[in-house]
Parts: C-alpha cells; sequence; structure tokens
C-alpha cells in the first residue's frame, strides 16, 4: 500500500519521485561499476595483436635466470650490450647497477625505445662501489644470477650452454674466466692466469677460481654475502677489486670444493676499445695484479685458512659449432 | 708359618719343591708365550730390501682401478698393450679375460719376463662370450674399473685424467667414446654416432652413451649386472654385440640421469690393423651397427621405456697439453 508519497500532492510527489527514481538510478550505476572492477581482467594474449603469452612466475624462477650489469662511465657499451643480451634465451629480467653517481639514467630513453623482451630496472646507487653488484637486490626473483662486466660481449650460444651447465652444477660458480693462486715457499700466495706456474698436481694446468664477471651462479651467494666479516668489505672498498675473488673464497668455503666450473667459451670478445668515453676499466691501472695477489692474502687471513681448490675441467658443448668437434683419428 | 710342607722330612719337601718349582715355570713360560703372541706383528717395510712398500689394500681400492681386457684372437695387441697399460698410474690390477678357448694363456711367457708392476691375472672361459668381460670378478678389489677393447691404445695422460673425472663422477660410466640413439616419428630408435641427425635439444649434438670398450665406471655396476633380466642376456648372446649398450641402460636406469660422461681424448689409436692374426674386430661385421639399432629397440622392449638420456657435456684438460689451451681472444 502506498502511504508516504501516495498522500502527497501529485506536483510534490512528482519531485520526490525523481529525485527517488534518480538516486536509485545512481546507486545501481555504482553497483554495476564495482561488479566490473571485480571481473577478471581480461589476458593480453586474447587480444587481436601478436605478442607471445609472458611465462607464470614461477616457471621462470627455475628455469631462468636474471642478469646483473654493474655500470660506471660507459653507458654507449652498456646500451650496446643491453641490446644483445635483453634477448638471450631464458633470460628472466635485467638488473642494472647503476655506478655513475648524480647522473640520470638511461631510463627514458629506454622506455621510449620500447617494447623490450624483459623488464629492465635500473638501480641507482649513492656511492660509486666495486661491490654494489654484490647487493642482495629484492627485484631477484630467479635462483640463477648471470653477472656480466659492462664491456664484455658472450655470444647467446655460449650464455644458453653455459646456463645448462649451470643447471647440473648450480652450487658453482660457472663461467668463462679461470683464474688461479699458487703456493709459494714462504707461505705467501700469488694470484695470476696460465702465465703462472702451474701448481704441480700432475699434468697440466689447475685453476681455482671463477671470475664473476662472466658467469653463473645461484642468488643465494647474494644473500651469503652480506653476511661476511666486515673486513672483507673494507678490503674491497680499499681496493676497489677483488669482489670477485672474495666471493670465489665464500663458495669454497660453502662447498668444500672447487668454487668454479670453467666452461670455454666460443665467443667472449671485450669492447672496451669501443667506447667513447675513453674509460678503460679498472683492470690496466698499473697495481691491479698485484692488488689482487694482496687481497687473495689478505682473504686468506680474514678467514683464516686458504679455501681455494683446484680443478682442471674444461667444459665444452658436444657437436657445436663443428658437428664433429669430438672426432679422433678411430 | 709353615704348615705342610715343613712337617715333611726333608727329601720328601725337597722333591715336591722342585715339582713346584717346576709348574711355576712352566706356567710363566706358557704366561710369556702368550703375552708374545699378543706383540704386534713387525711390519715389512722394516725389512731391509729396496722395492716401494705397496699400500694398504684399503688406500688402493679407493685412489686406483682394476683394468679388464677381454681378448680374442689377438693376442700379440694384447701383449702390447699390456706393456703399455701394465705401467698407467693407478692401476692396481689387471685381469685378462681370455676367450681363446682351449688356447693356453701367455701366463707362463709373462712370468718369465717378470718382474711387472702390477699382478695380471688371465682368467680362462669356457665359452667364447662377449659378456664375458661383465661377471663380477672376485679378482675386483677396486671400486673402479678401467674397461679396454684389445685393440685400443690411450695415452696414460689421458687415463690419469679421465681417472680423475671419474673419481668426481663416480656413478658415471666415463670414457673417451660416445655415441647415442635418436628417435623417430614411427617411434622406432636408431643408433649412431655425430653422422646421425641431432636429437633436436637446442644447439649442437648430444651424446645418450658412452662405450665402455674405452671407460671408467663403478665395480659396483658389475655386480649389478648380474641382476638383469634373462633376456637381456639372451640378446647379448644373440648378438654377440650390444653389451656395452646394455650396460649404458643398466646405468641410466639407475641414476636417471645421462649414463656416460664424455672425456675427450688427445691420443687414443686403434691398432687393430697392427695385429698378426688378420682378425679385425666385431664391428667390421656387415651388419654390426643394423645390430646396435636392433638392439636399441629390444631393450627398451625388456626395460619397458627407454632410459637413456643426453648430455652434451664434453670434457678436456684445462692447460693440457697446452699450457694456454683455453687462452681466448680477451
Amino acid at each position: 500500500r502506498c502511504f508516504h508519497f501516495c498522500k502527497l500532492p501529485g506536483r510534490v510527489m512528482g519531485i520526490r519521485l525523481l529525485r527517488f527514481t534518480s538516486v536509485v538510478i545512481i546507486v545501481l550505476l555504482l553497483v554495476a561499476g564495482a561488479l566490473t572492477a571485480l571481473l577478471p581482467t581480461i589476458k593480453d594474449d586474447k587480444l587481436p595483436n601478436s605478442r607471445r603469452e609472458p611465462k607464470t612466475q614461477s616457471q621462470s624462477a627455475l628455469d631462468s635466470f636474471t642478469l646483473i650489469m654493474q655500470t660506471y662511465n660507459r653507458t654507449d657499451l652498456l646500451l650496446k650490450l643491453l641490446n644483445h643480451y635483453q634477448a638471450i634465451p631464458h633470460l628472466h629480467k635485467v638488473i642494472v647497477v647503476w655506478n655513475n653517481i648524480g647522473e640520470k639514467t638511461p631510463e627514458e630513453m629506454w622506455n621510449s625505445l620500447g617494447p623490450h623482451p624483459v623488464p629492465v630496472v635500473f638501480k641507482v646507487q649513492t656511492i660509486n662501489r666495486m661491490r654494489n653488484r654484490l647487493q642482495n637486490f629484492p627485484d631477484l626473483e630467479t635462483k640463477a644470477v648471470l653477472m656480466m662486466d659492462d664491456d664484455t660481449l658472450v655470444s647467446a650460444h655460449d650464455l644458453a650452454f653455459a646456463f645448462s651447465v649451470w643447471q647440473q652444477f648450480p652450487e658453482h660458480i660457472v663461467g668463462f674466466v679461470p683464474r688461479k693462486h699458487i703456493s709459494t715457499p714462504s707461505g705467501v700466495y700469488s694470484y695470476g692466469s696460465f702465465e703462472l706456474q702451474n701448481p704441480g698436481f700432475g699434468n697440466g694446468d689447475q685453476y681455482s677460481m671463477v671470475l664473476i664477471g662472466a658467469a653463473f651462479f645461484h642468488s643465494g651467494y647474494l644473500e651469503d654475502f652480506q653476511r661476511q666479516p666486515e673486513a672483507v668489505y673494507a678490503l674491497i672498498d680499499e681496493t676497489q677489486n677483488c669482489d670477485d675473488i672474495a666471493m670465489n673464497f665464500l663458495v669454497a668455503k660453502h662447498t668444500g670444493k672447487p668454487s668454479g666450473v670453467f666452461v670455454k667459451p666460443v665467443d667472449i670478445r671485450n669492447l672496451e676499445k669501443d667506447t667513447n668515453s675513453g674509460y678503460s676499466g679498472m683492470w690496466h691501472r698499473a697495481e691491479h695484479l698485484l692488488q689482487r695477489s694482496y687481497c687473495v692474502n689478505k682473504l686468506v687471513s680474514i678467514y683464516d685458512g686458504m679455501p681455494l681448490k683446484y680443478s682442471n675441467i674444461m667444459i665444452s658443448q658436444f657437436g657445436f659449432p663443428n658437428y664433429a668437434n669430438h672426432k679422433n683419428k678411430m
């Protein structure tokens, strides 16, 4: 029965009816709007465009890796390398550690030249430190890290193979640049490469480190690195060097085995001559190698022992690039 | 106070005292004898001779290997190879599986040309069977077996390196001859080497078997081999072939991983042309490769599935023979 409204005279009821109807319509629209917001969003791949559907996050974490590239004063090389590395198979994301303090990152330019195969994040640093790249970045979602120097080009074929090798040796640093330490009768260690005498364990040479400037390793080691003695950070900061030697010590201590597995690269290039900046990298400093020997001895003192172990295993890819690269006289 | 003895007259006491003293002396001698027997035995190495002290059994078992070499109708090659292999580092013993039925072994001649670096035992067989070499020989004391065909020469350097690799991958067949199977759309498998198409897992080739005619493997697998389905023995006996394929199936099933690890040999030679016997080995038979494809399919049927897995890992020795064999343009 019609009480309040019906008693009113015609005009007044008309206006109130109008108000009431308006309110009802507005409420209905709001409810409809709310419902629309709750609907699942239409996936991109159902839209009529040719983009491929991105993998779900859990799949990616296990069978992909994150590239971490620290850069200082070589933005031209960085961008050249990013064009190459952004398309490597199994790459999940790129983290650029921006050591150009006070300088804008190329993020705007990067975005304007999109779309890109993978996300790239620029981590702006406050101090130009060598060990900035060894932070435990929250952006890291994968188990595997690929760390590259900002002047090093490794072919996609080499990287795809080395990643598959890392998956078989996940507790090791799997990479392309082997180095070693040697003992001397005085007990003082020296750092070097193949030009240095063999450690004397049977035939041939041995390596006891794989440098992280071109290598895969488990992201867990970045976490571990945050828990090292203060003296380690002080050493790396003092020399602006040796973060890679420290990582090898860390890994060797953790596994009790040789820290690295060396994969012989087919195509690895150093692009530092190609930079316009004129900046040519820390390893050209006169004291670079002496510093590294110094670091080996300091780290032995900090860790109270020499954890590095030797290996002479050199891994290559069977049947690539030459399908008969294992052929022999038999 | 002196009761019983003191009462007796002098002579009786004298005899009884003598008896008592004799008994005491005998008892003391027996006790002394028993104590001497409990003393530790003098070790051999304290004897004045110039031979090197043989390692104790437990040391040898872990860091040495047993060479098992089956031979048929190529005694001249056998003896040439024995001269080479008897001196390989870390060799513990040689077991020659003598498939020359009814023929005397060269044991007498062998002994007359002693001394030899290691013991060599000739196991006389009653039937000429390919699988004779896969018996669980009681003479086997080491964890590692090196199995070699009687026409194959591998350098000591290669063997020493491959043995060290086996020690890092003891559940795999670590050797010098990689082979593969491929699938075909019909589901029928085919057996071959690098001339066969790549299995199509990324770049390059893959191998799924390492042949046991030039390889290290764990002696436990000889034990396992005795427990295979009868049909496997029947297959090997029927073809006088495929024992090595069967071993790869066994190992792959056991580990759930690729059965083999391929070590690229620097110096491997087939000496079959050098034999005076004119006998040139089973692999020259027209049907040899077809038989092996046949075996792959039979074994899949016997084991109700294809356990073989692919690998593209090729291992070489770092810095040997060329101390800079890993050098790159960087």
